[in-house]
């Protein structure tokens, strides 16, 4: 049954099973010296436009963590928004591989100001007793479901340049984000500025398929150590990489998130119809935070799981996946309007 | 072409890929809570014929430094015999994540002898000044290709917790090892007392697939943080652990052991046939180290890459995998001849 | 020239420097084995009124860090007021060397409010991808020099155990809160059920003298090996020991927070009676923070340093010392009044 | 009494206290921002003749540890005799706060050949599985008393600048080597080339006083942070600092140095006289290592502290001090003539 409860609740598409399959022909040269790899990286070359530099991994965890701390020196922190996914929900990852820290400020809507960040760096900087600022980190589409115009991430870019800082984004829904405001990757992130990338497939219907993808190759360069010292450098790299070649080339990344994006819209405009809904955020992609009666929990729970992100308002969230069909939202609303009518 | 040159180079076992196609029906919890990772645990648990705790992981790097440095306060250390790969092939990653020190003393063919861990225990226990011994680690089958009789295990094991250790082993190629020995995993591992096991699948026909076995609930009961925390708790595990299901269940962990193993052996028995050729150690299961003519490099290395252990005595590591046939051995002979004849 | 910027800027109470010279005859045992240690620590077991457990350092940042980072595992984290000295002014010393999180939370005049840490725990306790709260942790007095009463930190250590958490103090300033509210450290901490305390005696005029006071032994038993990694295991020991001698045997501690929170007293009067000033917090101690008339900073500036803490308000920090003199104070009121004239 | 264990157990020369208690006057800057510190460093810039970069701290560890830490990468490792204090003595502190891996080797009498350096190099270098190796470690005098020549230093310095590395020397003893050899620091270290230097003052008189000295200010350019995360910055420094004053500008270092070298040939002097005693190393400087008949060893145990570093062959350890008087040695040597005697 459809849970609407995670966009990792899915499985994979076929297509990425298929290439995986596909890779299982003979020897191939390990940790990543295949030639499935070596197409994936090209691959993501045109994707970006731009000769990224790229490390697979198996997680977003990783992703992150790898790469955010492959920029910091030791006395040199990151800062986000409180949201953010490295702050909250990697058990004190970065911190633990890293040694790092992170300087969260508050969110607005999920996402991170510039006037936040610069309270911080005026602070601090220069400062012996304080943690240098070297790194913003936000997340495309953001925890609360918003997302960062193209303009958006280009002033945070610019901001950082300017005050020596690197740009970071945690892309775990970033197809979603691309599709959304009909861009391109190359539009949103290679010419914004950015200057590293955790680009996240899993959410979007692979398998098991995250790369760390660097703009900046001096800052890089030593990025294949820091993935093996962070456990990530995967044997039979092959099985991962070879899931990346469907993703670009037959533009999977583009119709999972389409489709995901479209279902939570389609969902967003069932729930609008139903008495006491109400949308705190303007969500784009395939992220629905919705303030629902409190009184529908208890029998909503029953059939679906229920992720209440403030208690206060009765937020929950609702995900859509790359595979969520318009009956699964029917069946869905049905239901709610069965609770509703049962309470 | 097989390359002999490491186990990682080969593919993964259809059965295996067949278990991750079928895993993909519909949602299904993410993070472990799916019911092929509770079914897979099970099967674990059989094998090992005791409740031990599990946590499936997506590198051998990261199982042995997520379950060493579980085991570790801050200022405690591991003992291991040099060659240990968490010494020299994890990239300073138990350093890094664990904080912790490794304190390697000489092996003996690979392996760790009581009296090296016994003299670092009497100068270092209760010194303040000396990191602590607590762990003792060992790798089954050995880098060089060596093992330990299950009697070995059993002392070392009784020697770890007559002096408040504990011991873990690297099982990277553990199936080898127990089909070696004509043993099992009950009784290689279970009986022996060990307290935590890197169950390695990857190396012996698994697309991707690693366990942290602990025998010990009390030592392991913060290591589904520890796994978060160190970036491997894997979202859509079910790909993961779905292939453990068949690798157990229908013994696939044996079946491509005894191949492994086998075709060993006979590349073993076709080259002593050849002339200067020497074998430096006691090589049990799917890795061979062979001392060879100088003069053979240059000219193998076209065809074959060679990975050269020791220059001195021009030893090179040879390794047959789960799919490796006698042809695919007679041809590298016929090679090996060739070249012999050429140079 | 007194600077009332910092009570660090002051020298040492000659009585502590008495106390270096006469602990310099012949040879002691080095690493703390010494005799001056020895009855440094009984008599703080004394002044506790419990058998402490004691870890003398060189700088409060070590026994913040190594204390608390003693305290905690892997995947746990402190909870502290976002003002906390651990949380800003230590360049990400928990974090480096414990790899641990701070969490920390909106400060209410510099204090920690139960309902803040509460809503971390609802949300993270039991969560694997969450850091777990382990460790409380405020400062008395705190850095905006406001204290918690008695009874305030009874409430948080008794909360702090109902939840499995512990309690640490960031003792720094701790003689003048004792002072301030005419209690004892007895009454103030070892009653209130603190489990550890960085007793700060630096700013408090000794030359150089923390200590690190466990009130668990249980909790503490490995810090001989925790200060020893965290490069603070002083080898001519006696010179930082000896100077807790005079310190609490004559009641050194008692005379200068006396002094210096007289002072910051008569300061506040006298400064109460200019025009534009103003007091934001209940300031108890040797710490004022004061609201002037923005105008006179460039003047001040001339003579004295000025560090302002909130540049919305032009809040200044001002601190006076144990050495401190009326004199000095009417000095520098003389001087800004004269600055108010010709401005 | 004098023990002869550890130059430790010694207090500090007079001049040194007396400078301690000179600087003792008035507010000044604090956490090195004062006139004693600043004057120091002068006077360090000469000494080694270079404009120097300089960083005060209280433990001879933290010296090695924030030294070497900030010159290595996440993935880069140091490399050292496994007789080095960074190794053995400092309870994992690098693999603690600096998360690097020490790669020990084999020691020649105490001292590090470059043959074992090269070794390590020539298999890891660019290998993305093993730690990188970027610092050489070496301590002068070394741990059994022994000592590099200024030529042999130039030697390990040009080797490591030609294979992109860096020469670090633990320098708790420094001063005895520039004693020993009628050199000075000057030669012995700046013109050699190393790149970083832990001068300690602490065994040669100092109360507390260690300093990391970098000659190359590009590399040392974020000590200051490092020192402040590396609980080190000192908040009233110019207790340490001031120390450094006579101690170079009167020379104490070298007066020390001369009379603990002085006492420690003319301890060996006598116990060469004695039957049974053999010395297995050529120690220069104030560290003795004496084998001698094991059936002392019980009765010397009972008026001195006995400090055997290999019970095969039954050697101790001997040290003497600044202090160390003639008279100190007879009666010692007298003793152990009455130990000959009566067992």
């Amino acid at each position: 049954m459809r849970m609407f409860f995670s966009d990792n609740n899915s499985g994979a598409h076929p297509k990425i099973l298929e290439a995986v399959i596909n890779c299982n022909k003979g020897d191939e040269p390990s940790y990543g010296e295949d030639k499935y790899t070596k197409r994936a990286i090209d691959l993501l070359k045109e994707l970006f436009q731009k000769d990224v530099d790229v490390y697979f991994v198996t997680t977003g965890t990783s992703a992150n963590i790898l790469g955010v701390s492959g920029l910091l020196k030791a006395f040199e922190g990151v800062i986000c928004p409180d949201t953010a996914h490295i702050n909250i929900d990697e058990c004190g990852a970065l911190e633990r591989f890293g040694g790092a820290k992170i300087i969260y400020v508050p969110n607005r809507e999920g996402k991170l100001k510039i006037e936040d960040v610069k309270e911080y760096i005026d602070k601090a900087l220069g400062d012996v007793h304080q943690v240098q600022p070297r790194v913003i980190s936000i997340s495309q589409i953001t925890e609360l479901g918003t997302a960062y115009t193209v303009d958006e991430i280009k002033e945070l870019a610019d901001f950082a340049h300017e005050n020596n800082m690197l740009l970071h984004i945690d892309g775990a829904r970033i197809a979603n984000a691309v599709v959304a405001f009909d861009s391109s990757f190359k539009e949103m992130i290679t010419d914004t500025g950015v200057d590293l990338l955790s680009f996240g497939g899993t959410k979007n219907g692979m398998m098991m398929g995250e790369a760390i993808i660097s703009f900046n190759r001096e800052l890089s360069k030593n990025f294949n150590y820091i993935r093996k010292q962070g456990m990530q450098l995967v044997s039979k790299m092959r099985f991962i990489s070879a899931q990346f070649i469907p993703y670009i080339e037959e533009e999977i990344w583009r119709e999972n998130a389409v489709n995901s994006n479209n279902m939570a819209q389609y969902l967003k405009d069932q729930l609008a119809k139903l008495p006491g809904v109400e949308f705190p955020y303007v969500n784009v992609g395939n992220m629905l935070f919705v303030q629902i009666p409190r009184k529908w929990n208890q029998l909503l729970e029953k059939r679906y799981p229920v992720y209440v992100t403030d208690y206060e308002t009765n937020t929950i969230r609702l995900v859509t996946s790359f595979d969520t069909t318009k009956e699964e939202v029917d069946t869905f609303i049905d239901y709610i309007k069965w609770v509703n009518e049962n309470i």
